[in-house]
This record gives structure tokens, sequence and C-alpha cells, in this order.
């Protein structure tokens, strides 16, 4: 893989999960890295991810919606890992126009802005499995219909969208990685905005009953963020990454039941218990679950590494220790 | 079919090319048809296009991003026909965040109004082949990847995917057309920003050669605009048409040259000249396209019924007679 020594970096959504792992990441590269982030409270921006780097990495709290900053942060770097987004799927039901600013407008906003000040800069950026909907069939590759069954995944689509074309078009060299669930240090645990299994992990550290909706059969593949780190520089590094798209994944599929048995076997007198659907989440389940990551490992050479077992333990004891940084005790 | 009589309808693009056909039609069925138009220069309205429908309809001027005015056009209205759209490839290209406002932004505002004030209301959207890009296989059916090949198509997709959420979701009953390329009295035909048939057209009647660009060998599939209509007006009655997606089409596939020569026969000294590609022009060039219309023909009974050569007969005179109203002649 090339060297990221010396490169210069941007990371928009850098205080958040992914960015922050990655920055960490990069500065052990010898990255010259710029952070990103909004810090809107609903979403992934948290300082605490970034505690461990202040003083190697430049931090700009800045909305990727404010287009003169944007393009003043973009100029002279040689990477953008194209990160902010808003992940809530029921925030995005709520608060439509909101998900369509952020998710696709600014992306837009972006592009434009690298074509103005910076064409020669790659850029690399985070959608996500939602966009693909119910499966039609499983695992789900690349091919797979876009069925999005909310407003973040049609955003979603749009923002890839913009960059593919930017790529084809301009020659804004862009490749997109579809996320599938992604677990780790930083993730949110507050609430279940970012994924269920944050507020898993919160329950299980309160004492609380893992609340697990439906039957519990459903399928799903995590990735751990290290994992989804590797992929992202592995896709930055790639000329044969330009203009394409890449499934993450792991052969690791788990029913949500064996899910939430696994977690609470990591905390003595951990439990859950399956609970009715809130209707909100039925309109949008998508039944089973898992991709197929053939492409990005025929391509790019990237498996996942981290077996779910050991990424949840280390995930649980990192915000056993850290969880006053991500949640109000006093509002447990 | 349903009756239209006395139904209420609103038509957003209601002065454009295909808005002002269907409310002809609406209105000789007795409608009773509200039309809304931003009448923006470089778009399809035109108050020509309803010259013999006023004192019949309702003309609302004003922009579908103006929220406040769309709530209250369409509290009470049992249709929307959902026209109204930024069409001109090269303009989303120029402009992306406008496309963006018009095609997607304001279709989420407006579908947000129909839950707010008139959820029971029944909506027929207007998409695009425009968002299949390259085909990957002829003819192309509605379950072809989405590959669009500018911003206009990756807004489109957007736009219709809120329609079809919003239906599944929250019962706004939408259907969903793609068009191919639709000509008839009407369409724009001072410049290329609908479709290049418009331009050659008045290329025709002024005398002037019309140019095609390439070797005219790229193959397309047109529809005549009653037809399109007569597709409109069958999706909005059909209850089985209720969160589907519908390709238009016709079985009359033609090469651009074999266009061309059909054309130049319509008037005398008619000619053509092949010319080499603008390059803005080639880098969204989707070489050959035709659709595959099996669903809706199986589905709503729905087929084209106007011949190409009959078609284009009807809409250069058409012009021949009206051109003052749809190009300046001093311009030309």
């Amino acid at each position: 893989m090339i060297s990221f020594a010396e490169r210069t970096v941007l990371i928009t959504g850098g205080l958040g999960f992914v960015g922050s792992n990655l920055a960490r990441r990069l500065v052990t590269l010898g990255a010259r890295v710029t952070l990103v982030d909004s810090l809107i409270p609903q979403y992934g921006g948290n300082e605490h991810n970034v505690a461990d780097l202040l003083g190697r990495v430049t931090v700009n709290v800045c909305d990727v919606r404010d287009r003169f900053a944007l393009e003043h942060l973009l100029r002279g770097q040689d990477f953008l890992f194209n990160l902010a987004g808003q992940t809530s799927h029921l925030d995005s039901m709520n608060d439509p126009q909101t998900d369509l600013d952020i998710n696709a407008s600014a992306q837009l906003s972006i592009l434009e802005a690298c074509r103005r000040v910076n064409p020669a800069i790659r850029v690399v950026f985070a959608s996500t499995r939602q966009l693909y909907g119910r499966p039609e069939y499983l695992p789900v590759d690349e091919n797979h219909p876009i069925r999005p069954v909310d407003v973040n995944g049609i955003n979603k689509f749009a923002g890839e969208g913009y960059h593919l074309l930017y790529s084809s078009i301009y020659g804004i060299r862009a490749t997109v990685l579809r996320l599938t669930n992604t677990y780790g240090r930083g993730m949110r645990v507050k609430d279940a905005r970012q994924t269920f299994l944050g507020i898993w992990i919160r329950q299980l550290l309160e004492g609380r009953t893992i609340k697990v909706f439906g039957d519990g059969t459903q399928l799903r593949d995590f990735n751990h963020v290290d994992d989804c780190v590797d992929a992202l520089l592995l896709a930055a590094a790639a000329d044969v990454a330009v203009g394409r798209v890449y499934n993450l994944g792991s052969e690791e599929v788990v029913s949500l039941k064996s899910l939430a048995e696994l977690m609470t076997q990591l905390r003595p007198g951990g439990c859950f218990e399956l609970v009715p659907f809130p209707a909100e989440r039925k309109a949008i389940d998508i039944g089973d679950y898992y991709s197929d990551f053939t492409r990005i490992r025929d391509e790019l050479g990237w498996s996942p590494k981290v077996d779910l077992r050991s990424g949840l333990q280390s995930t649980v004891d990192y915000y056993d220790l850290n969880h006053r940084h991500y949640w109000d005790e006093s509002a447990a």
C-alpha cells in the first residue's frame, strides 16, 4: 500500500465514530490530519473520541453544509475521507429536509468545491447498505437493486451518485464504500441513532435488559471499526478503486438473538429479552441482511480480521471505562 | 377507467409540455384543473401552451419550491400530477444545486405537504429514463441498474424514491412513470434543453440544416405526448399502480439518422448533417436506448398509439403555425 506519511488528509465527520478511528490510524501512519465535525448533538461527533489525538491532529468545528469553510479546508489536501452524514433512519423520517441537506446537498457542495479548488484530491465516501432496502437475495452484492426503505437511504444514494459522477465526468477520483453495521470504540451508544448495537452496549453496562425487537431471528453482519478503517485506507490507496462501489461485510453472520446472547456473556448478569417492534421501527425493518463483499476482497485484498466476540469484548471494555463521556449518567 | 368528471386535479409544471397536454385532456373529461408553473425562462413553461384553455383552468404561477403556496394549492385536490422539474442535463451539470432543489428537495416538500393537508390525494410523478444511464442491456426494463450519467438523473431518482417511500410508509398513493423521449405540441423547441428533437424542429422550420451529433447510429424510442397523457391518466386511475414504477416506451425504435431523415421528408428542402459530438454532450451520451414497457402494457393496458411519422408531422405543423410563441425570430 502507498505510504500516508506526510500526506495531508481531511476527514469530515472526523470526531465521529469511524472518522476518529481513521484519524487515529492515520496519525500512527504519519499523516497530517484535519478533522471536520459539526458536533450536532444528535449525531456521532464526540470530542472524547479524539481526546488522545489532541495536538497531533487539527480539529475544525463546522458543518459540511458550510460551503465556504469546506472550500477553505479542502485546499491542499491529498485525501478526503468524506464520512460526515446524518445516519439515523428515524431522524431522516422526522426531518427529511435536514437529512437531504446533509447527505445529498452538502455532498454536492463538497464535490463542487473539490472541482474548484482541488481537483486532484482523492476521495473516499462512506455510504451505507441501507440503500438496498429489503434484500431480494442474500448475500447482497453491489448489483442488488436500490430500494431504500427510508429517506436516509434515498439521500445517501444521491450522495454516492454525485461522487461517482464527479469521478467519471470531472476526474475527481472517488470511491464509495457501502458500510454494513459497524461497531467499536467511539460509536454512539447514548441511543439507537447510529445502530441498535450502541444502545445494547449501554443497556448491558447499565445492568439493564437488552431489548431485541421482534423474534430475534433477523440475520446481520457486523464489521469492527478497525476493519472498516482498513477498507477506507485500501480504497484511498488503490487506483483500481476509482469510480468503484464496494460493499463491506463479514462472513460472520449472526441472528440478533445470538448477538444478544453473545453480548450477555461479556458481562456478569447480562440479560436480554424479545420485545415487539415499535411501529415506526417495523415500517423500516428490512428482515435479514448480509453482504457479499467479494468485490472488495478480490480487487483490493480486503477482508475483515476482527472476530465478533473479541471485537465486542474490547468495545464493551472501552465503554466500561469511558461511559461518562458517552452518556449522561443522571439521564439513565 | 374511472371518470375524471368534476374531479379536482393539480398539475405541477402545468404550463409545460406534458402538463399542458394533460390539462387539455382533463378539461375535455370534465375535470376541475389547477395548473402550477414557475415560468422560469429556461424551463418548459409557456403561456401559449394553454392559451386555448384560459377560462377553463385555474393558473397559479409559483415555484414548486414555494412550500406554503404548494400546501395551499394541494388542499382538496383529488389528484396531483407532479410534472414540474428541471429537465436539462447540461443545466443540471452547470447548476447542480438548483437541479437538486427542484427535482429532489421540492419533491420532498410537496410530499410532506400531502401528508399534512391531503393524505388521501392520488399522485403520479413524471420521472425519466435518464436515471438508467448507459444501458447494460436492451430493451431497458424497470429492473435495470440505476447508473445516472448526470446530476439530473441522480436527483430525479431521489425524487421518485420519495414518492415510492411516502406511498409505502405513509399511504400517499403514488405512481412513478419513467418517460422516454416525448415529443408533440407544446414541447420546448427554442433550444435543446428539453430534448434534441425540439431544436431539430426549429432547425427544420427555419430552413436550417438539422445537426445530428455523432454518427447518427444511436437508437432511441419516442412517445407522442398524447400517448404519454394516456399513461398518466391510466396510472392515476388504477389501484394496482400504487407504489409502482413504469417505463414508457415504444416499439418504434429508430436511429437518430433515420429520425433526421424522416423529419427532412416533412418539409420541402429539409436536410441534416452529421457533426461531431460537443465535448460536454459526449460526456453524458448514453449510446443506444430503448425501453421495455411490458409492465405498463400488462398491468395498465397502455400502449402507444401514435406512429412516429404522423406524430412528427402534426408536431411540425403545430410549430409552423405557432412558432412565434416558442422562439424569438430575431434571435434565430
